[in-house]
């Protein structure tokens, strides 16, 4: 019988290094898988089909929304985005476990539909830090700065509904908090690959 | 501020492999420490105040289960044993991570007193290896042992009680595995030392 795979959900606010975090802990674990997410918005130069997002168009996603079968979806401007169910229940049975990247929102979206999920909420070591992040990242107004600050403040002062945090002070110290985690959840009760009948063959 | 430390209790049926489990994490985390237990049983040779135990006389320890001084406590034979609640608290609130190795009755004790204290709970890798090892220390009659297994098997079926698994296959591999939830305990928001003040100073 195959173990039950995780899902582990690195969220936390923009700036905070969510996908370079991602990216190095995939590296480092080749036995991890990132979900894929599937959207409305159309394929740009290079990106691949299954690879980078499962590109769907608009009556089959808001189908898949009417059919429940996304653990989480949002609208951005005139695109829709959203984690498929089946891809990451097919790889859970098979045993893998699956890392969704994701903002906060849809992390407690997919944390109510599957609370089994493992919430990891990874904070940017200092608020200025954040600031200084996102300026140099030049896709945001003063003011959308601003917005984001006042929200990641209240995402801090509500920490309870994470089942961890992570302060990503360098890559290397975060993903070894992370991979920690991981082996840790591994060793719960509930989640425990732990054959009685075996055990008591003797 | 320092950080509150985190007690630790490492629990599991005699031959499990508690001691050599501990001792082996000790020596890779020098930072850990182990609490000291208080007895009435006369110190062996060699035995070590405030080292191996600390020895009072038995007023002394009735008073101390009478004042709820102990975490734990038991009495085998003629003796009592018990783990001091003074010497625990006084080394958490100097941020130390305290290390406890005890029964599993004294481990739900503790749990009850102090539910923030991290349970694991150590698994042989089978029973027949569980017997092997009982069979050769040589300590136990073979009625005893039987019913040792059968205990085993009762605290196997209610492992909900405990907030970690941790298969003893080898002692490296167990010693990782509680490194891991040492590590990943420290990022539960609850325990989490993030001082929102220093982050928002910017």
């Amino acid at each position: 019988m195959n173990r039950q795979g995780l899902l582990i959900v690195i969220s936390g606010p923009s700036g905070a290094g969510k996908g370079t975090v991602c990216q190095r802990l995939l590296q480092r674990n080749q036995d991890l898988c990132l979900s894929v997410s599937c959207t409305t918005r159309p394929p740009r130069p290079g990106e691949q089909e299954g690879i980078n997002y499962f590109f769907v168009d608009r009556p089959t996603f808001e189908q898949m929304i009417a059919n429940n079968q996304l653990l989480e979806y949002a609208r951005v401007y005139d695109n829709y985005y959203g984690t498929p169910l089946n891809y990451v229940q097919e790889k859970l049975a098979a045993g893998r476990d699956v890392i969704l990247e994701i903002d906060i929102q849809g992390a407690l979206q997919v944390k109510q539909k599957y609370p089994q999920g493992v919430l990891i909420f990874l904070v940017p070591p200092s608020l200025s830090l954040l600031k200084e992040r996102l300026i140099k990242r030049g896709t945001d107004s003063p003011e959308s700065i601003a917005g984001r600050l006042r929200c990641v403040y209240d995402e801090l002062t509500n920490t309870g509904r994470y089942d961890y945090l992570v302060i990503n002070d360098t890559v290397e110290n975060a993903v070894d908090q992370i991979e920690s985690i991981i082996k840790a959840e591994k060793c719960r009760p509930s989640r425990f690959n732990f054959d009685l009948r075996e055990f008591l063959a003797c």
